[in-house]
Order: C-alpha cells, then sequence, then structure tokens
C-alpha cells in the first residue's frame, strides 16, 4: 500500500532560483524599490524623508569563528560571511530593523548543512563536547528571536539548518500519510506531494519560507480557519535527534498509551531536541470550493456573526475576519465596513449548501454577503487551473474582497520592510482567547497599546485587528501595529510598545501566542502563563535531554 | 456572559440509589443471576457447571491500616473494611476473577474523599511525609490495573476518591464551555449541564461507573467515532495538584507557547499529580439524527468501505464496524455478516444528505443498507424524547441492528462477569494502526491468539472484532476473547493470552491501547513502545514532581 515517491531529488538545483534576502523578506526581487518605500513611507506621519539604505554584510561585525569542526564534519559546515549573516536572525521587524541599523543579533560562528540523522548526531555530539550552542534552523523566519544566539554562556555558535534534509521519502496512500524529512520548505513539500493527488494543506503566511521541522517545533498555525489547523494535529509520528540519543514515535492515527510523547516535542523550538522527520497527515486535493466575502457595519455584531458560525457545524476552510482597518489596508473594503472572509472546500462534494447555510447565518447578524452562493461552487477545473502550489491553491473563486484579501495577505511582510526602510515601527502580534474575553480583549489592546505608542513615539498609531482563526469556544486575534519610530532607537520603541500589549494580554489571560511560537522574545509572557507544574516537568526534561545546554539555549527556559 | 449553574448539589442524595458492585460491573442488581450465568456459561463449551459463588467481604484478607490520618484528615478518611474492598482494584476481567477467586490484589489501607483543593492537598503533603502511596481513584472502572498497588515499596496505600468533587462550577455558555470538578461521574456532569442545553458527549462504555478526572487521567475515547473523539481534544484547561505544588493552564481556544502544558498531564494516569479541575469544551445538544446499519458480506471489504468513509468530510458521530461474531454477539445480524452501524448528528442542521452519501458510499463497496436514509432524520421531537442523559441518548430512531448493538453494548461488562463465574476467561483489548496495517493486523490477532488460546486452555475460543473509532489515517480495532479458563488458573489463563496480544500488537506496530490507558497491566507493551527521549522526560518530570514517589507508583515508570 506504501508508494515511494518517484519525485527526483532536483528541487535544489533548479535554473533561476531567486535571491533570498539575507537580512529582510522573502525574495530580494520582490522587495519594495526606493519609490515604493517613500510612498508607503507617506502613509505614516513622522517617518522618515528617505528610505534606510539597504544594508551590506560588509558592513557588519563578523569576527573568525571560534572553533573550528573536527574533519569528518568539515565538509558539512561553512563560515561564509553571507552565510552566517543570513542565520544571525529571524524574520521580525526587530530582526529587519537591526539589519538596517547594523546592530545584528550574534552573528553565528558557523552553519552546517546536514544531509541526514547521523550527522546532525555528529554535529550535536561535537558540539556538546565543545561548548558550541546549537540553533536549529529552517526556513528562518522566526518572529520571535527563535533562531538567533543571545548571550555569551557558550564558546561559539552554530546554525543547525536543515534544508538539506527536504526529501518526501514515502507515501502511504492507503492511509494517506507521507513521511518527510523536517527541513522540507512549504513549496518543496508541496511539490513532491502533488503528483499523488496529495497536499499537507498547512498555508502558513510564511509557506514559501518555512519548513516542516520549523512548523513542528513551533506549532504553526496554517491553512484551515476553523478547527484542526495547527500543524500538530496532522502529525502522526516524529523523529528527534538529542545529544546522544534519538527516537521514533510509532505511526499511530491515535492513541491513549500515557501522555503523547509527540506532544512534548511540538512547540519545544529546538530546546529539547531536533526534529529531523515526521510521519504527516495529509488531505485529498479539494475539488469543490466556495468563497464569499460579508460586509458587517459593526465589528462587534461581526464578531457575534462569526462566533455563530465558529459554533455551527459548517466548518468553513477560511473564515478570516478584517476590522476596517485590516479591510482597507488590504482593499476588501473601503467603506468602514468590517469584511468576513469565507471559504469552503472538499474533496467529497459541493460544498455551495455550506456556503449558503454561513452566508443565511452570517445574514442574521446583521452581514450584507458580497457573493450569491450560486456563483461559487466551482468545478474541478476551476482548481486544477491554479498554477502553483501552496497559497496560490487557496486562490478564491469569486469575490473581489476575497482575491484583495489574499494578495495582500501574501505581500504584507515585504511591504513591512519597505516602511522599516522609512523608520516606521510596523509588526504584527497575535493571541487567542476564549469568546467571553474576545470583545473586551480587543477593544483594550486597540485602547491601551494605541495610547502607549502615542505616548512612546509622539506619533499617532495604527492598530488593525483580524481574527486569523476560529474555533467553538474563541478565536484568536491578530495585531497590526503601524507608527513612526525614533531614528536609531526604532527597536526600543517596538519593545516598549510590545510589553504594553504583553501586560494587556496577560490580565486579559489571553495566550502570548497562538502560532508565532514564544521563542526569545515571548518570554516574559510565556513564563507567566506556563503553570508551575508544566514548567518543573519542562526544565526536568531540559535537564534530561539535553545535559550540556547546548540546544537553542535561551528559548522557552533559560 | 458567564453562568452559574443553579442545579443544586443534591445528587448524592437521591432516594433510592441502586448499589454499587464492590467486586464486579456496575450495580448488583442489573447482575445476571444464577440461572442466567449457568446459559451463559453453556455458550462456551469447557466452563463450569454451577456459578462460583458471589465473593464477601467477609473471606478478603483485609488487615488493620498501617497508618493513622493526623486529627485534621480524620473527617476525610476512612477504614472502613467495604469501602477499603471496593477501592481495592480496577473492573478488569482480571479483577473480577481475583475477587470470586479471593485474590484480591493489595487492599488500601484507607480510602479518602476530599471535597476540595485544599484538603487534596494536604492529604498529599501527609502521605509524602509518611511514606503513604496515593491511587487518585474516580469511578473505578479501570480495566488495566490502573487503581489498584502493587508490590509492598511503600508503608502504606491510600485510595484519594475524587467523587465528593462533582460539581459544574460555571459555565460560560458565549464559549460553550464549563469548569468542572473532576470527581463528576458521566451521568452527574450531564445532569448538570443538560439546563443549559449543552453537554460534553463523551460517552465511553463506562459513562455511569468513570469521572471525569478518570477520563482526563487516562485519555478516554468517548462518543464521537470519527475525527475528534479523545477527551484530549475536548480540555480547555487544567488544574493539577501535585506533593506540594499546583497550578492550572489558562483557559484557551488554541495556543502555540511552548508544548501544550496540558497534553503532559493528559494520559499520566495520577502519576505526576492529581487532576482536580477541567474547563472543558461542550456541545449543542444535537437536533437532529439519521442513523442506519449496512450488512458486507466480506469483512476486508467492510474494511475498505470504513476507511473511504473515514476519510471523506461526511463525518459520522457513529461508525462501528462489527465483525460476523460481534454482529451475531449483538444481534446485528444472525447470517454471518459484517455490519456497519451509521449515525449522524447536528444541531446545526438535517443530516439526511450525509447520511444518504454515506450509504452511497457503503454500496458502492459491496455494503447493503438496511435503513433507508429518508426515514433517518428524525424530528427535534423525536431526539428530546430520549428521556435521560448519557449513552441513552445516543438511542437510535431507525433499524434494529442498530438498537441492539447499543443494548448489547452497555449490558456486555454485566454478561462478562456472569461468563467470569462460570470459570470462563471474557476479557476485551484494543488498539489503533494505521490502515495500511489494519487489515494484517487483524487477521493476525484472531490466528495467533486464537491459537494461543486453545493451547493455553485446550478450548477452542471466540475471538470477536469490532472497529470502535476510525480516522482518516487508521482504525482502533477493539478484541473480545472468549474460552474456558482452567479452575483457579483463570488470571494466569488469561495474562498468557495477553502476552500473546501484545506480542503481536507489537511486531505490527499497533498501540498498547487506543483508550483503555496503560496503568500496570500494559507497561510490557507501553515501555517497549515509548520512544527514548520521551523516556527520559517522563522519568524526569515523575522526579520533579514527586519527589517521594507516592503518586500512583507503578503506572507508565517504575
Amino acid at each position: 500500500m506504501a508508494a515511494t515517491p518517484s519525485v527526483p531529488r532536483s528541487t535544489r538545483n533548479r535554473t533561476r532560483t531567486p535571491t533570498r534576502s539575507w537580512w529582510g523578506w522573502g525574495y530580494t526581487d520582490a522587495h519594495p524599490d526606493d519609490a515604493e518605500c517613500a510612498a508607503l513611507g507617506a502613509l505614516i506621519p513622522g517617518t522618515l524623508a528617505r528610505p534606510l539604505p539597504i544594508p551590506r554584510i560588509a558592513d557588519l561585525p563578523i569576527a573568525p569563528p571560534a572553533v573550528t569542526p573536527p574533519r569528518s564534519l568539515a565538509h558539512l559546515v561553512t563560515a561564509d560571511p553571507r552565510a552566517r549573516a543570513a542565520h544571525a536572525m529571524g524574520k521580525a521587524y526587530r530582526d529587519v530593523i537591526r539589519a538596517l541599523r547594523a546592530r545584528p543579533g550574534r552573528i553565528p560562528d558557523l552553519v552546517a548543512h546536514p544531509t541526514g540523522d547521523r550527522e546532525v548526531a555528529d554535529l550535536l555530539d561535537w558540539a556538546g563536547t565543545h561548548d558550541v550552542a546549537v540553533i536549529p534552523y529552517g526556513g528562518g523566519s522566526s518572529v520571535v528571536g527563535g533562531v538567533e544566539y543571545r548571550g555569551d554562556a557558550h564558546r561559539a555558535v552554530l546554525s543547525l539548518d536543515l534544508t538539506s534534509m527536504d526529501r518526501v521519502l514515502e507515501i502511504d496512500t492507503a492511509s494517506r500519510s507521507a513521511h518527510i524529512q523536517a527541513g522540507a520548505l512549504g513549496p518543496v513539500l508541496e511539490e513532491q506531494l502533488r503528483p499523488h493527488g496529495l497536499t499537507l494543506r498547512h498555508f502558513p503566511q510564511s509557506f514559501e519560507f518555512s519548513t516542516l521541522g520549523g512548523w513542528l517545533a513551533t506549532r504553526a498555525g496554517g491553512h484551515y480557519a476553523t478547527g484542526r489547523t495547527h500543524i500538530d494535529d496532522f502529525v502522526q509520528s516524529l523523529r528527534v535527534i538529542r545529544p546522544a540519543g534519538a527516537g521514533t514515535s510509532w505511526r499511530l492515527p491515535a492513541s491513549g498509551a500515557g501522555p503523547s510523547p509527540d506532544r512534548l516535542f511540538l512547540g519545544s523550538e529546538g530546546a529539547l531536541g531536533v526534529i529531523t522527520e515526521a510521519w504527516m497527515r495529509l488531505q485529498e486535493r479539494p475539488r469543490h470550493k466556495a468563497s464569499a466575502s460579508v460586509a458587517f457595519t459593526d465589528f462587534h455584531q461581526a464578531l457575534e456573526a462569526v462566533r455563530a458560525l465558529a459554533q455551527s457545524d459548517l466548518a468553513p476552510a477560511n473564515c478570516r475576519l478584517l476590522d476596517p482597518g485590516e479591510a482597507l489596508l488590504s482593499g476588501a473594503s473601503r467603506d468602514g465596513s468590517s469584511v468576513l472572509v469565507l471559504g469552503f472546500e472538499s474533496a467529497t462534494g459541493p460544498v455551495g449548501d455550506r456556503l449558503a447555510s454561513a452566508l443565511d447565518l452570517a445574514r442574521a447578524h446583521g452581514g450584507r454577503a458580497e457573493t450569491p452562493p450560486a456563483d461559487c461552487d466551482p468545478s474541478a477545473g476551476t482548481v486544477d487551473r491554479a498554477s502553483s502550489v501552496g497559497p496560490a491553491d487557496r486562490a478564491p473563486s469569486a469575490g473581489s474582497a476575497v482575491s484583495a484579501w489574499r494578495s495582500a495577505f501574501l505581500r504584507m511582510p515585504y511591504l513591512r520592510d519597505g516602511l522599516a526602510r522609512m523608520g516606521a515601527v510596523v509588526e504584527t502580534f497575535e493571541t487567542a482567547a476564549t469568546w467571553d474575553k474576545i470583545p473586551a480583549l480587543i477593544d483594550a489592546v486597540r485602547t491601551e497599546v494605541g495610547a502607549a505608542a502615542l505616548k512612546i513615539t509622539g506619533h499617532p498609531a495604527t492598530i488593525n485587528c483580524r481574527l486569523t482563526h476560529v474555533y467553538p469556544d474563541g478565536a484568536a486575534p491578530y495585531f497590526t501595529v503601524a507608527v513612526a519610530g525614533r531614528p536609531g532607537a526604532e527597536v526600543e520603541v517596538w519593545d516598549d510598545i510590545k510589553a504594553v500589549a504583553v501586560e494587556v494580554l496577560h490580565r486579559h489571560r489571553a495566550t502570548i501566542t497562538h502560532h508565532h511560537a514564544v521563542g526569545r522574545d515571548h518570554r516574559t509572557g510565556y513564563d507567566l502563563q506556563r503553570p508551575e507544574p508544566f514548567a518543573l516537568a519542562l526544565r526536568a526534561a531540559k535537564e534530561a535531554l539535553d545535559p550540556h545546554r547546548i540546544l537553542n539555549p535561551g528559548v522557552l527556559l533559560d
């Protein structure tokens, strides 16, 4: 019943690969140019007149490596300055502005590219005996300081880049599952599944620039806006390598044998071991899709509509609520309405009825549907027309608001970097809370974080909100903050604003993160949130699994 | 938005409460009488001529307690022989036959009934300083030796009965969640939710005789046969008390902040702490139901039909496949067919279409539907006619096979005890595996366990199988073994048969348990299955949380 995929090991040798930016989001050729940056900056009062120059690696303080790998591992390791600079930080606003201001985090001494488990184990063994901190690195899209080293407690720092381990090793079509190496980036993974009619269907905003292993280690949230969306729920089995040991959980559809072994490593952010492989639960590619958008005059009424939808069994795959600012920014609405972006999909049968029921429900809460459901159930042909995998696969079949939202969603991080070059502070943070807390939480973030930003910068801030994921018992609000920074002190400005946000989340018992992870930036909030018995257990697990304390020091634990 | 339930604290004072059996399943007045036992025994060749007598507490070796509780806790603790005997073991076949043969497990010195967290903490503190093992006890329905003490490493044993902590403390209707004390038995809990139109909808076979805390500590499997069924998925927050500490996770619909703190305690079987409260995700009571049964001549073709259903998005609430033996035993079929019992339910809208699609799918795999879908979507009135909560709430609206299956499901443990009195060895075990392994696994269990039972007893064994839960990537087969024992050596006979079963499961990489837990009886299989990094972490967590090693010693770990 198992099939070995026939996709050749060729994706890393594609011709005309676009260049990844070492300091900013994504591909360099997608970055806004100086004129675009200036136009963006003009939208935020108090920003610079001219964009900051694109940073140069030559300006970075790159010292010679403090260690030399043994000959047996030398072929896996590089000290190339560009590789080291590109692995120094993640892709938070904080990281981008530090690069622009030539204040990067500590640059790793070495970057390793293991090609298999044995090499990962050997690198960990060597690091353990040479006091070398190891930072597991996938796509490098962390926005919480998850892939950088802070402090100086270790002799040297090794960035462990897993993207050479990017193969789908086996597909079990009977169980609709695949055995996948952790270093596979989203498109690399989907490309190998596609010939089998299967898809992991995990499409975070970072899809192109993040890996399966990164998703697993950070409990990434993905495509589905309702029901199961965290990558956790799609894990059948994990392989974990730790210093001086390794283990693989059995492939099981479900089990009640003790606490879930996988769940301790999901979200462990590289602090307990390196995830090198997983068996993942897949989906059939959807043959039926339908989408529409619904405008609401009143955001709080829209919240009630979304709650009703989340508590129905209609299960929309997409159910994103944009507040007026988000709707305006993404072009989904220009009249001050909030917009609910709805999408249904199925490999089993038509979904037009479900969309129609959802629109009825939204109308009952004062919503104005943009697209009639009769137009919204495309044929299989429509879906197959999508030319690429990944987010493009979510191409809406109808509704300009839906379409506008999707384009803006993928473009947003590039625009953020453009604004960063204009000296703006532009960043997002996200959370989740039960429905009873949601309205007051969103209001408090707007009011209190807005007031703090004004006080800290002297400029009015824009604070937008959308719900990215909804559950029967709550929702995940996602906030965007944009305000002019103080030239040269943008990091401090953001840190001060974020501290207020963390305080508001804590006061409302809203999680420090729904899907961005903890890393180093969220430690304050995480430490407050983590229950004492689990904190004790986690510390004990860390000591047992990583006795030399080399694994991603500083994330989750001191 | 939160409502405090108005249900009075009266359930423990109901008039005419039936008597719980101290040695067998459920209520004494539901036990088969001697004549029924004899009739049952006649179905299994080689069993006794007359039933073993009902055991008497007076015949048990009950020594005076080895410790005396301090005055401050004395009012919570009893040394009453009946209470001690009733808390000595769970309700596995192994436990029943040990009671019948007057060979019980070690009888606890004391039984405590704390009424709140402070008392639980005080009892743990006292136990920790007096070398007293503490066995958390809910409904006592463990079938894996989860609530008994083995060995003699501790000075004394305290059974910590949590059923006095049985209140629904708060209901949040906006978030459709409730804050519930862990000692609430299934019916006690549902009775308090019912006035709010809400239900936890967790209906294991032991529903009447197991508690929320027991379900959480053992990762119980429940009502839904597809999708989310383990209690784990319905947990919003947990409160855990450990010796010298306690903690409560935040109420969150979802979170990506580090490894899930709750998931370490779900399935921890009392070894890491005592779960005293949880916020649980609830369901609206279904207003639409439809059910039908489908007969298959070929069991393997039925497996394919069920796999197709599990991989569709039709999401039946009930999707139990009975092999010919199970179908015969439950009266669902008498012609050697396998029978698929299907049920759909919704609080949102009619489910007749989904049932019709499911039946089409089953027919395409050679199934013969017993009930036409047009008859199967009852009005709300039909559902409301159900007079009690719990499994009765699943009353099928149509189909004698469906009805027969349900009655047999609830009656089965009582019949098992009747057969035990006839000297039969009658027990179940269950597992889960991915679809690629399912057909060979089921065949191997039938063949190898059947051969072992014949060799061990000299009598032919009946081995039946049903699928209790199905997933897109696999299924949970549940096996029943019935064979005449060797008089006086029934425990040894069963242990020998079970050892073969464990070996077969291990060879097929099928989990040692899908929802019965590990306890003490499944340790061999569990230790083989648990990956090394998690084993290390679990041991370290145990040492950190339970330094005096008093918490349910012997489950999960030595």
